[in-house]
């Protein structure tokens, strides 16, 4: 039996990626590399501030190696096993897939995609065809507030796997229990689920309805409820919601569209996408809304409730990446010859 | 012939209803009484300072009376032939035939209405049956900026009736002249127009579709096109309008829509919702946008694309009235059992 740890890299640690990376140092079962960017200088002099709900109070820790960026990272001339991404996932800023390559190695490293948003695997496997892509599904609470970790929410993930034609169902299933053996400690809760896919149709039940209104109204989930737009407009959008996942082979329990709508019941929470509006950051539009879309439009589900929210939110996307210098607005505007037939 | 004039009072003195009076006062035909409110201590001092496209630079005129409040003016006990409002029209806030009801005359006042929206007349015929309610339709560009006028687009009034049964049509349209007589000097531009619902169905094919897209996504007309939405949710919202308005029996001519999807084009112009939304004020929802969705529903014509905007403007007015204290948001959310079912 081999000593030898897997080189395990971790690109992001915000709130999400600190405490899997926390977690894997905890497990102790592999050489553990992260990429940090906006933190660099700080984490690599002083490492981690971490108030952490599962693992107490911690300060200065730091991972094996840490890099400035990915290609920092590359530079090292490690073969990473596993390369973790927990960033956002907005691929019409920055596709992960292209952000990951240089520390990808073809045949070798497992991709694990812990991220929210659904299909998330499709452009690595069709980039990485022989690389295994795995999904987590992170329900922990956990946010990088000025350089310190606040872990409010106990760490749960559900690993699974995006299905690579290229492998079997079980090599898949044997891939994603590696990756849990490296994660999962006497603190968390990591556990295994049969079909991402399903998975992740539950959670668009309430990130492409709840999530994405509250960040076109400006409201968070209580208001939502109060004025009327909960069940004018993000109810129906999850029943469209269980129509795709219906359609695509994916049936949600009955009760599922009440059991969302109310999920919340208690608290003025702000989803993500809205925290997002507010500071100004790009959205996660095209994974949590868009590509769901395509699948629909694929099997020919009428969306008409989450069609108009993701031409909606495009706009709004449009200006957010103007406001981060994403993008360059025309200085005149000539509107374009176009002519839109009255019926 | 009698020399005595009519008394007319306008509601409402900001950039429209400023240069309404003034035009009124220049024409010299009425005794004029006006209601300002937030700026009442300055003009009843001061009087009004205006920069006009039409009357040049005026500083400290005076209307013949100026009143604080509805109220006060209908304390003075004039009788009012003429009462002209133009505030702002926001019957979730403040109905306004319930504003300007001490002030009406019944079988006496004609209530005049120079305000953005549609179908504003019925809430008035209603409850002034044996009053006449014309119709106002403003092409000005004028703005209070910080208490004084900033008149920069030629004053330019479309006149005509909202149509009361309890009147011939001729009656109607002789009044309608009457009020044009009041309104007309040498500098400004007063028509007649004979059908005031379809002058209003082809002004909503710009204000129900851009001006409320743009209110809702934060962008400027611009914007809207470069982004895509002009095409993907505000031209088939104008088609919507073109369906209604010809259930309703007013055809719009051919090309409306392209007309009216490119009418600003050269301009970064931020349509007057989104300024309300910007400055926190509670927006003409209803008027714009909740009055003609109610007559398609009467007519029985499809209109996703204007319903779900509605709804979602219903979101961004409650968070705008709770800004402006007009609602209070309960302290505690304890989400309501309705029960929505899976399809």
């Amino acid at each position: 039996m081999t000593t030898s740890k897997n080189n395990v890299l971790i690109i992001g640690t915000g709130g999400v990626g600190t405490i899997v990376a926390y977690g894997i140092h905890v497990a102790g079962k592999a050489n553990l590399s992260v990429v940090v960017r906006r933190d660099y200088q700080r984490v690599s002099k002083e490492g981690y501030k971490i108030n952490s709900v599962d693992y107490g109070e911690i300060k200065g820790w730091k991972p094996d190696h840490v890099y400035s960026s990915v290609e920092k990272a590359s530079e090292s001339k490690q073969v990473f096993q596993f390369v973790i991404i927990t960033t956002k996932n907005i691929p019409d800023v920055m596709k992960p897939e292209e952000l990951a390559a240089p520390v990808i190695t073809p045949g070798v490293t497992t991709v694990v995609l812990i991220q929210n948003g659904f299909d998330l695997g499709k452009p690595f496997i069709k980039k990485f065809p022989n690389n295994y892509c795995l999904s987590g599904v992170s329900h922990i609470g956990s946010h990088n507030h000025d350089g310190v970790i606040e872990h409010t929410g106990h760490d749960k993930e559900v690993i699974g796997y995006f299905d690579n034609p290229n492998f079997t169902k079980e090599q898949q299933k044997a891939k994603s229990e590696e990756l849990i053996a490296l994660l999962a400690n006497e603190k968390n809760t990591i556990v295994y689920f049969n079909d991402a896919k399903w998975w992740r149709y539950r959670k668009l039940v309430y990130n492409a309805t709840l999530n994405t209104v509250c960040a076109l109204t400006g409201l968070d989930v209580a208001r939502l409820e109060f004025s009327g737009v909960l069940e004018k407009v993000s109810v129906p959008a999850m029943k469209e919601i269980v129509a795709i996942a219906k359609a695509d082979g994916c049936e949600l329990p009955d009760g599922i569209v009440n059991e969302i709508a109310h999920c919340e019941s208690g608290y003025f929470f702000e989803p993500s996408m809205l925290v997002d509006v507010k500071k100004g950051n790009p959205i996660e539009l095209e994974v949590i809304l868009g590509n769901v879309l395509n699948v629909a439009k694929e099997l020919k589900v009428e969306t008409p409730t989450l069609s108009l929210v993701y031409e909606l939110l495009k706009g709004v996307q449009y200006k957010l990446k103007e406001g981060q210098g994403l993008i360059t607005v025309p200085k005149t505007y000539v509107s374009n010859d176009t002519h839109y037939s009255n019926v």
